[in-house]
């Protein structure tokens, strides 16, 4: 595996798999209540973020707590950052303190590749602008592997703002790697002007592609961007891109509905939706915790004791 | 016990007096110098805090980690709570994220309560609106009983803007359960509209009831709160409802001057009664370490090894 | 050694030789990427910041963690000390919460100094209005001594805004105690009136003192002191008081260029200076891990097993 976890693409069908696998495996020994590791004590894990996300920050430091590590939140707001210090300077600094690992979450696509020039410790990429989201990708492949048995030839479909996703452009990515079939369905004017370059196949009629879908992934939607999609009210966009109970209902019987959280409930997903059982969206959050432990495990373990030696408690 | 703190009155008697012997044996234990168990070791506890109270998360952080607990701090400033986030689905992420306890203080009254209903860890009440606050309650019975030696029968005065305080009520619930006699003085404008039903007494006449109080605790008042109140000024309010040297005098010798912090010397406290030996300000807040200490012990401690194992520096 | 560490004056020569022995012995430690010691297991540090400073918190905090401490993060802003509390009422809840040390930064100078009549931990000064920052004196010391070999004599030259620059007071202070021969370069209304107290020589020539530096030590200066200063532009300030690429030529060869950190490249410092081999900026801030480190061993190691118990990984 690389040193780093920017992009999706950065993962071959091997290393995405043993992701996956080594996640099953983290989350089998805390469900037998063992919930604390040795396996990265000593090693220090800085989240540095400079847009706020508690969500994925509380995700990453769960994760790494979890393997013995030391946290250091850098959060970029009131920090030197916000003085006019450089990116650079920012990560020679962590660097020189002896970050092990650096898990970053930045406004502007491409922050965490440039980072990761600079430092000698794993980056791992919380978000860049609307560019990628990986472990949110293998939260996500981890929670459609579990519920569906395998990803291979699966139909996927992503629906909502793709443009400015960068949820959607890592699953797109990684979805297409681990041999599964992705459709996204957006207003025109929500799509990636390159969408052509994409594996993956493009529809604006939600309605007929969700009868073949064994998962509909929704997408968080922005007022700002409905807007400037021409929906003009949220109920026109809910009712041309939203899941609702309706259509769910249209759904094949096996088909499980996702979202990345924090949902708009009303918006791009019905309340009713979401509570159902088809919906995986708080498993997708214990899942998130499982496959950070992994990424952070394999990128950070080193030569490290295999899993199994586990803390008792 | 039940599995939650929300509310001192869902203590009863028994349980107090559980949670108030456990602080006094993680007290003792700390004063031989072992400030560490490993109790709680793999255990997380988040702090869920929608509203600032760097005092009272440092007090739960601090006795989390003295057993051994990871600690994830949540500020619901700058999250996704402040994106709309609903409470419920905050809940079902910590709750998916394994958190074993819930430390929440927030700004409405019945969040904490509404939260439990959604998570499968406990949840302690670190104060809710206008509502209440168990675990101050505790640390505050917890100085009582070290200092008076025995709650039973003992007469605690309660002074100040008690219709805001949520400090005031959890007292008073607590207080009565343990067998003290409490008195509240307020200005009737600062006085709850049911406070015939709490369980004390009420009296606007403070000189009055000085000479026969074991305990006089002044609650923290707020400016705009005492305009409301038709203080036209502090000294004014100072006056009828401050405690100063000339006041303290009155009290019997062995009373004892309490406050919950932070302070405001010179308004309903002057600072030659804060910094007397009757004041208990400091003990108090080194006993809401005990006191945390014991109710993340016995709400999470679940199957873990007694107090007794401690660990060795 | 004295309990707090408050001004680089406290420290003797020989107080100030066994930190940064201390220092270089927990560097080679870490060097054998043995990370974590045990020394301060059970022992809390806070980290009271009444000013943002991310990289010095996280330098004290990563150093407090590679001890094995548990490290809390108080941030004055929001907290009770922005509804009024005095420094004195935050002094003793720290002290009643058992903190073993408190690394402080404060707007104010002389508020570490306040602070430590009322706490028994240990205080150390990590900034404090214009006053003092002793850590980056000791970090300084470090870097020069590893670069040098040693101080005695050496001669060195700080440049910039003197007078508001607590990092120019702490280097004379403990420069002078080991022996160094410390020049101030500055302009004339960046100067403190008192600096002919100060156990350093003055110039207001650059270019003359540059040949016979043995270290030239670059401050960061601000937009509106500059402005203060009768520096009418950024570039007018470069041209006399900045060091670029032309001025490096001039040092000696074996010379060594210093900033504390965040620097303005362009305005103090060139990037291309700031990048040079000569540049010790980046290992500058390797070694405020480790000068901390020791810092925090000396006041709070006490009866603690001696270095070289390690933790194995």
């Amino acid at each position: 595996m690389n040193r780093h976890l920017i992009s999706a693409a950065d993962l071959s069908r091997d290393d995405a798999l043993l992701v996956l696998d080594t996640a099953e495996e983290l989350a089998r020994i805390a469900g037998r209540s063992i919930k604390k590791l040795p396996t990265l004590r000593g090693r220090t894990v800085v989240n540095l973020f400079f847009e706020d996300s508690t969500r994925t920050r509380i995700s990453f430091e769960a994760a790494a707590k979890r393997l013995s590590a030391d946290v250091i939140n850098f959060s970029a707001k009131g920090s030197s950052v916000s003085k006019g210090e450089s990116l650079k300077d920012t990560a020679l600094t962590l660097e020189a303190m002896g970050a092990d690992g650096v898990v970053v979450r930045h406004g502007a696509s491409g922050a965490p590749h440039r980072l990761a020039r600079w430092v000698r410790g794993s980056v791992v990429n919380a978000g860049d602008g609307t560019h990628e989201h990986p472990t949110q990708a293998l939260l996500d492949a981890f929670t459609m592997r579990k519920r569906l048995g395998g990803l291979e030839g699966r139909k996927v479909t992503i629906v909502g703002d793709v443009l400015h996703s960068r949820v959607a452009r890592s699953n797109v990515l990684l979805l297409d790697t681990l041999g599964a079939d992705v459709t996204v369905v957006a207003p025109p004017t929500l799509l990636p002007v390159a969408i052509d370059t994409w594996p993956c196949s493009v529809s604006y009629d939600l309605d007929g592609v969700i009868p073949k879908s064994d998962v509909i992934m929704m997408l968080r939607v922005q007022q700002e961007r409905m807007n400037a999609a021409y929906f003009p009210t949220v109920r026109e966009y809910s009712r041309r891109y939203g899941l609702d109970a309706e259509r769910m209902a249209e759904l094949p019987e096996h088909a499980i509905v996702m979202h990345p959280g924090p949902m708009n409930r009303g918006v791009e997903i019905a309340a009713e939706v979401a509570d159902s059982v088809r919906s995986t969206i708080v498993e997708q959050v214990a899942n998130g915790v499982s496959a950070r432990m992994a990424v952070l495990y394999l990128l950070l373990g080193g030569s490290e004791p295999a899993i199994g030696q586990e803390v008792a408690q």
